[in-house]
């Protein structure tokens, strides 16, 4: 429950709870995906952005779609009253099945889940973070790319690479080099003035906020590019910057021997997104 | 419960019960290894074979490595009292975390579950199944090859290729087209004589049942090889079977165009698997 509230922290099924079978296939194979969304002044960040990948994931894994307003229902339920907190969304394939072979009836799993936000440093999105290169590597799953799926493997091997809390994320490569993503953000480039972002078509995570920013700069009449991305052209940015859901848009200041520090490009980006956010213009967009 | 007794069918941290928290890093991140363990006249084939494997990736994930008395003791509570069965051993790194990193101090969550054995038709060791190639391909994974990890997502999809309940099994590539395993069991190739079997140094689960057909078949003198194995070292084989623990070996009778039968090597390995299985060897073997 919420310390002030008789508002329940969970939903499993529309159900206040936080217990589910073993025999969940989310827990049996990871078979399942996930939606991460900020929660501020009662409101679900980017909600039918969430839901759309959410759906698009569904569908390519064929997990039957959940109901729109019945997850919408269910989501204001545990956030209405809630400052600033973060939902996760979970659906899993459910149980049943023969091994890997999945049910003739399949019903989904649904779990909503709020709880407080991260406490990153708040200066991150003013001075910058430390970034480091991971040495565990993403394998190639075209079928998967893109999916926010439940078989994160890879990103809890890459988190364990470092301890020094100063460190705020680890940028992973795939098994030929080329730069993917963050454990838990997308990576973005200024070259030239111009954005440049990894291309997700073998791996990685398509984010929503990544999504959202290469639309504000696409407004902003800023040249944008998704492709494949070597080290070299993150040591040769002009500018660098993680996003994700929660944090929004990060500058990265440190990058093994790359320095650098919040720039106008991402500054601007910073602040279309801060208007983007305001709950006056929120209705408008989300 | 076993519908004629008093025996739990599942264990959770020791308590029977078949439900797990949300918050379990199994369930949010496939988080954790599992076995799967043939149970006869009471006994957990191949168990401690099995414990090794499950202690190696647990050391690998840097799980902390669960009591094995107290593993024995929990799976003799579960199988003691029964003929046949399976038992399955979940073992996360619990719940906690911020994020995918892992908490200070881990508790993993031990979870067994004795379930019926699946019912596949008795003729298979003899008569051979059909198996297909699939076309879902498996990505490279270096620190999770071998492993039997809770990611089976690659599984989950491939084994959604095929409708026709009289193949038994696909197979899957890597990236490159190297033949790696079936969804549930390793392969074996029969060329002139001699046994080869794919090299899971980049993904693939190293099967316990794989590693006691190399070791039967080196025991017999035949000459065992693991390498990279192509489409075409499956085509010109004289014999293929399957393997995994609770199938034994299967031979295959039909892949694509490929035909075959039962053959020499097959069916003297199937002799040796079914002396090692006696319940008067096993105690000595494993």
């Amino acid at each position: 429950m919420h310390p002030c509230s008789l508002i329940p922290c969970s939903l499993i099924n529309g159900v206040p709870g936080d217990l589910l079978a073993i025999s969940d296939r989310g827990l049996q194979y990871g078979d399942g995906l996930f939606e991460t969304i900020a929660v501020r002044h009662g409101v679900c960040e980017f909600w039918e952005r969430h839901l759309q990948r959410l759906f698009e994931g569904c569908t390519r894994l064929r997990i039957p779609l959940p109901d729109s307003a019945l997850l919408t229902t269910e989501a204001q339920r545990l956030t209405h009253a809630v400052e600033r907190a973060v939902l996760k969304i979970i659906i899993t394939r459910g149980s049943g099945g023969r091994g890997y072979r999945i049910p003739d009836s399949v019903q989904p799993t649904r779990i909503l889940i709020c709880t407080d936000e991260p406490d990153h440093p708040h200066g991150n999105a003013q001075t910058g973070v430390r970034v480091r290169i991971c040495t565990h590597t993403l394998g190639n799953h075209p079928a998967l790319a893109g999916l926010k799926h439940l078989n994160r493997l890879d990103q809890v091997l890459a988190r364990m690479e470092w301890a020094d809390p100063d460190i705020a994320e680890g940028l992973l490569q795939d098994q030929t080099g080329r730069v993917i993503e963050g454990t838990y953000t997308n990576i973005f480039i200024v070259q030239q003035g111009r954005l440049l972002t990894p291309a997700l078509n073998a791996c990685g995570v398509a984010g929503v906020m990544r999504a959202v920013v290469l639309e504000l700069a696409t407004a902003a009449g800023i040249d944008c590019t998704e492709r494949a991305v070597s080290l070299e052209d993150l040591y040769s940015a002009e500018e660098l910057f993680l996003t994700n859901s929660l944090i929004g848009i990060w500058p990265v200041r440190e990058l093994n021997h790359w320095r650098g520090s919040r720039g106008p490009l991402t500054s601007s980006l910073q602040t279309a997104l801060d208007h983007l956010r305001q709950p006056t213009s929120r209705d408008t967009h989300d």
